[in-house]
């Protein structure tokens, strides 16, 4: 597993084995304890593309049709926030929610990938909090205000390699205060990665370090402030943001 | 008036006066004629914010409510071309419309900008073709993949400051092979440029060099392979693109 650092002044990607981090590209310094590290974010998105309703029952449960082909939406690189990081509560929404989602990060610039070819573009997996102003989005029909607030694209806190984990059937499942509120797998999806690859590198040439959420299970629901939120993948490992 | 331009291996930002150019932060090699650089995108946009139906008219002409407040979505940083570069008709489209706008380019990070300050943090305004897959856009209901094509951002050529262009009564139109298809003023903007950022800024942090792209007049139309587009705003230029 990867992970991207900060040490005092110091930025850069390290190998995760045991609670240790070995420092990639010639860090100085040796390697670190864990828990002495700032964990930053496990990647730098010149775009996060995510995908809605790509999960059946999710669809059902917002009362909308199961889309023909996968329907996209972007959040700006400001959005995004990190393990630990808080999650701002707009003023000007009542409704906040947290979406669960597994994100792949892209690894390789590239353009018109065949889902066939799709594993050779994927830096790896990780856990993604696609924050969504639910209150928003619905008056606007449009998603993106709702989803394009400040701290509303948490992801992290590692990446697991295409070896390390196996997205036919990672389980995603989130908590608010230690409670369960979703829990499905990836087998549930209705567009699988691959396909998710050819689709959008059809539309639009993808950047090292772009991210790619793959859409939320059933069970979407309420955050307010003070709430605690965690976005566990196996495998992984757990997201976990405070809202203020 | 400011452009960037390339020349030979060097990128540099510079101040066009009568058809010179002045390049900025001690780019060697003194002044260029104009027709001798490159003119690339005047900025490097982290992202791109678009406004919907901000003209009353082009609302009606979709036959689209007049919206209550801004209705946003993003172009990806991937979809930019510049003055001269090509927009590549999508295979899975039929249908390519041209959009022509004002656009605001961001000269200072910034969050949370009262309309009646909206002035400090603008770098320069130029033109935009806002290029919409329009069969996509209508299938898909969210408006992201009809306008998120590699080549489907295209502005420039220059950046006129806020001193050398008065956005109440900007003439903007567009022109497919020298026949006139959109001509307005942005005196007809439901939502006027400072309003704009005040309600952008509220959701996200503008970073150096983002681009607000205002909305499109009515006249809206079709694309075809081989048209030339232009879309041009007394007192900054004009952007010239080919459909291949």
């Amino acid at each position: 597993m990867i992970g991207r650092f900060r040490s005092g002044d110091e930025v850069f990607y390290g190998e995760i084995d045991d609670n240790r981090v070995y420092p990639k590209n010639g860090v100085p310094g040796g390697t670190f304890e864990l828990s002495e590290l700032r964990v930053l974010p496990p990647a730098c998105p010149s775009k996060i593309v995510c995908v809605g309703l790509n999960y059946r029952d999710h669809a059902e449960e917002l009362s909308m049709e199961v889309p023909k082909n996968p329907i996209l939406f972007l959040k700006p690189p400001s959005a995004v926030i990190g393990q630990g990081d808080k999650i701002i509560y707009p003023a000007c929404s009542s409704r906040v929610d947290y979406e669960a989602e597994l994100a792949v990060v892209i690894g390789k610039r590239c353009k018109n990938i065949a889902a066939s070819r799709a594993m050779d573009v994927i830096a790896g997996y990780t856990c993604f909090n696609d924050v969504t102003a639910r209150d928003l989005q619905q008056k606007d029909g449009q998603w993106t205000r709702a989803k394009s607030f400040d701290t509303f694209a948490a992801f992290g806190p590692y990446l697991a390699s295409t070896e390390e984990l196996d997205v036919s059937d990672a389980k995603v499942s989130c908590r608010v205060n230690g409670e369960i509120r979703q829990a499905s797998s990836t087998s549930n999806l209705i567009f699988d990665i691959p396909h998710l690859i050819e689709f959008i590198t059809e539309i639009m040439t993808l950047e090292v370090g772009d991210v790619i959420a793959t859409g939320t299970p059933p069970g979407v629901g309420e955050l307010h402030r003070g709430d605690s939120v965690e976005v566990e993948i196996q495998g992984i490992g757990t997201l976990r943001n405070e809202v203020v």
